[in-house]
């Protein structure tokens, strides 16, 4: 049996587009005489579909596509996600179903029976676990169907109470078949891959497993499809970060592949780059604004913008202040010669000033304090956003993992933006990366990368007057954040105690400031946003 | 058996402030001699405690909890929900559970069966639910204990394949017990209070539903516990949005009574109040700071603001622009006289003018736009923060749910905030609270509730130049927002077909400005935030 693989980039919602895609996946496989052919995990309607779901307009619109689907279905059978209707009277009204489909009919369907609801999952908010379990027979082969989360119990403490690879080799398939939407993280390809392997293995089958390509907003699925034979070993494999459609034999399979490795920097830069560029591309947006500090954080922004969107799409505002160090201007400057992105200058001094005096008669019996620190760095939000405004570029946010954890930034200064490119980017990482785009030529300044970070919103100011040093920070954090360990935890691995408490206490406190700043492309296990669900008037270790 | 009800107001993680009531309760009920006081769901740790349940540390505390709370229990016992571990290895390892104690001991236990999972509710991400059910002899009655959702599978269509009481009615408990927390909206009282009577009369038990009062950021506990008969009577119900301890006896219980009823636009009005006063309360603040324009939203803003945090804690801002008619000064003014409230003008004009300047260069060439619309809305927020940041007033955001829905307010601007009072509040419903808050006497000027809405940005502007009329506008939004009607269903009502799909247009293209707005006091079945969670690209009816 000749299989199609088609790991392709949806977009949630855009039924034209994704039914487009695939009926010439289809017909492109059909040429390729491929018996079948295997797309993702709800395909039909973009993965997370979110609230979406609850539509019955949607619904309706679901059943349409696949409807359109069956009728090129004739000479070969597709596997292909999509919700369906669970008509018994008791339970949730929907499953998320992998539909079989041959010579124009719906002949069999699984639905998916392991829901997570984890982190920035929330299966069960729409979905009826699945209880029923058969295989279907497909020239003449038995074919075990399963939905992502599916494979995955089994850790020694699995998540669910059903185990429904248990329950399908019951009826003795010759052939597992995957169909994903597993979003990337910088462990999840490795996590992944451990899982097909061990499944593979206990359940003595090949698997085959496709999942989804592309960006939906913060979630960035980084494809990975692959085929392994009844030992875990690696037989394809598609590129990471791309649209593939390949193509595997069960009668002539390929030999075994070294799995693919690319170094954990690399994998979380061209996340990014994806990220953006299909933020972009599927809200309609062609350009980009940026306020360029001359610091490394705006820098790196800068690097993975002009390579998602092309230099010339991305507009550099410096923004330099009566506190600005020469090299602030200068640094940014030389990047943007770099990269050859159009740039402008708009000094914010006047504007300061202008504030100064409306607030002198509020403000004149107090000192200069963070008040006029925020007023700088939302004086330029007004500025960028009114340049996004006018022409239409999006304004892409700067801040780093390290800052939003402890709110060390403005809330609707420096924290503003449509998206937050490296907002789940330690600022460990941000040099790490830094390093990485300047390996083969100095693209971001030397300057940029050696001198000390700075926020430059009071004289001589700089971030280590405030926060502990990055090194010690970003561990504390990582462990307390991916980690969620807990303050004695923490303390048992040698961290000070003071700084410990300080630390969960300014990452717990600024929840309010988290709460409102843009999506964040997540790269991690654990990123802010959608996966990290904390009350704002919490009172826990603040 | 004397029972005592406490409907309290915990505070989420704040382990040793719900201990201190907790216990504070056990004493009072101890000294009214009942045999059993009755506490809420989770309520040793606050609801909902989100993703701090992924903590053991949190956990560890809630155990410790416990055990301070078994030093009190010689001579009462006491059924006080808290997570607790689950030791089987597969399944989730946590229980939502309500403890029985008495001596010093928790004697039994009874797990959440139905953990909800749709709107606002997450807690299938924390919880497995419970598949054992027993009841808890004591005094010679056999008591079936649930916790909220579990009595709530009455429908037609229920969410759940599983009924815990029919399980627990196989055991012939004398007593029904539910422990809750069930957020307030303005249909929820009639619904829960319609589900308690369709279980006592199908399970012919008396019920005692205890339930949280207070407010989690923007999450609104209503109390209304309530006494019902086997036959569904009213034999007791405390009053909404007060902590109340009260008693009820089995041997000698109250008369049937009437139930409260109170016109939807007070217990919104009270909600809110409540909903303001408990989020300062629960952050360690005191005062608040509101932009007033003259306008009806920011005008029944400060109302609110002012009842819940007392007028003289509430700093009014007057900001006039060129743009802004002589009654916006006027009827702020007016407003501000009313209410007695401390006020400061500071007008906008020369920052606007500084801002022109400074992009003169860029914008020369461009017309006068929604650009400068922002720009000056944009402008309050910086002043409005600069004064919270200096002084510590928490600015309280003043937009409304159409403008919300259909995206007309500028992000960074006027959509800023701490909280968003009435951003769960329609137009139209704005308007009949403020006429509530007039029934007794004028406090918001006629004037601001009689003249055409305008954002007054642009020379002689008016909301109605680019929306629908509100009348109409809200009636869609609710079908669309609250209903979850589709567009084919909306222009089966009668609505203009090209209306309905601008509207819902509007609506979805909207969904990254909401992605950044502050919590939004929910009182409606369906309030924009944590409870309605959308694809941001999503290309659905957009």
């Amino acid at each position: 049996m000749k299989i199609a693989l088609a790991q392709l980039n949806f977009h949630i919602g855009n039924f034209e587009l994704n039914r487009d895609k695939i009926i010439a996946a289809i017909l492109q496989a059909k040429e390729q005489v491929a018996d079948l052919i295997i797309f993702p995990e709800l395909a039909v309607c973009g993965y997370p579909p979110r609230d979406f779901l609850e539509f019955s307009d949607f619904i309706e619109r679901c059943k349409k596509t696949i409807a359109e689907i069956c009728a090129v279905t004739h000479d070969i059978a597709v596997i292909v996600g999509a919700p369906s209707e669970n008509t018994n009277a008791a339970g949730k009204n929907l499953f998320n179903t992998a539909y079989f489909i041959e010579n124009g009919q719906v002949t069999f369907v699984q639905h998916k029976s392991l829901l997570p609801n984890y982190d920035i999952f929330d299966e069960y908010r729409y979905f009826e676990p699945n209880r029923n379990f058969a295989v279907v027979t497909y020239k003449g082969k038995r074919i075990a169907i399963t939905i992502c989360e599916d494979l995955w119990n089994t850790s020694p403490d699995p998540l669910y109470v059903t185990k429904p690879m248990d329950e399908l080799a019951k009826f003795h398939p010759d052939l597992l078949i995957n169909i994903a939407a597993s979003p990337f993280n910088y462990l999840q390809y490795q996590e992944r891959k451990s899982v097909l392997q061990t499944n593979a293995v206990n359940y003595n089958l090949p698997i085959v497993y496709v999942n989804h390509v592309g960006a939906q907003t913060e979630l960035i699925f980084d494809g990975g499809s692959t085929v392994l034979d009844n030992q875990g070993n690696t037989l394809l494999e598609f590129p990471f970060f791309e649209e593939t459609i390949g193509y595997f034999d069960t009668e002539n399979p390929q030999s075994k592949t070294k799995d693919i490795e690319i170094p954990k920097t690399e994998l979380i830069y061209r996340a990014l780059v994806l990220g953006v560029k299909d933020y972009f591309q599927k809200m309609g947006f062609t350009k980009a604004i940026i306020g360029l500090s001359g610091g490394i954080d705006s820098a790196l922004t800068l690097v993975i913008a002009a390579e998602a969107l092309g230099h010339e799409n991305v507009l550099a505002v410096l923004m330099p202040s009566q506190f600005s160090s020469d090299h602030s201007v200068t640094d940014a400057l030389q990047l943007v010669e770099n990269l050859n992105c159009p740039h402008t200058i708009i000094p914010i001094e006047s504007m300061f000033q202008s504030f100064s005096t409306a607030l002198h008669p509020l403000f004149q019996r107090e000192k200069f304090n963070i008040t006029e620190e925020n007023i700088q760095a939302r004086i330029r939000a007004v500025l960028l956003m009114a340049v996004s405004n006018k022409f239409g570029h999006i304004l892409l946010n700067t801040s780093n993992k390290s800052e939003a954890a402890v709110g060390y930034g403005t809330l609707y200064g420096d924290m503003c933006g449509g998206l937050s490119v490296i907002g789940d980017v330690y600022k460990t990482q941000v040099y790490e990366l830094a390093r990485y785009v300047n390996a083969q030529q100095e693209i971001i300044p030397m300057n940029t990368i050696t001198k000390p970070p700075s926020a430059e919103l009071r004289p001589d100011q700089k971030d280590s007057d405030s926060l502990p040093d990055y090194e010690i920070l970003d561990k504390i954090l990582v462990n307390y954040i991916e980690q969620r360990l807990g303050p004695n935890e923490l303390i048992a691995l040698g961290y000070d105690a003071a700084m410990v408490q300080r630390i969960l206490k300014l990452v717990n406190t600024s929840e309010y400031k988290r709460y409102q700043t843009p999506p964040i492309l997540r790269v991690s296990p654990k990123a802010f946003g959608m996966g990290r669900r904390m009350p704002i008037v919490g009172k826990y270790l603040s």
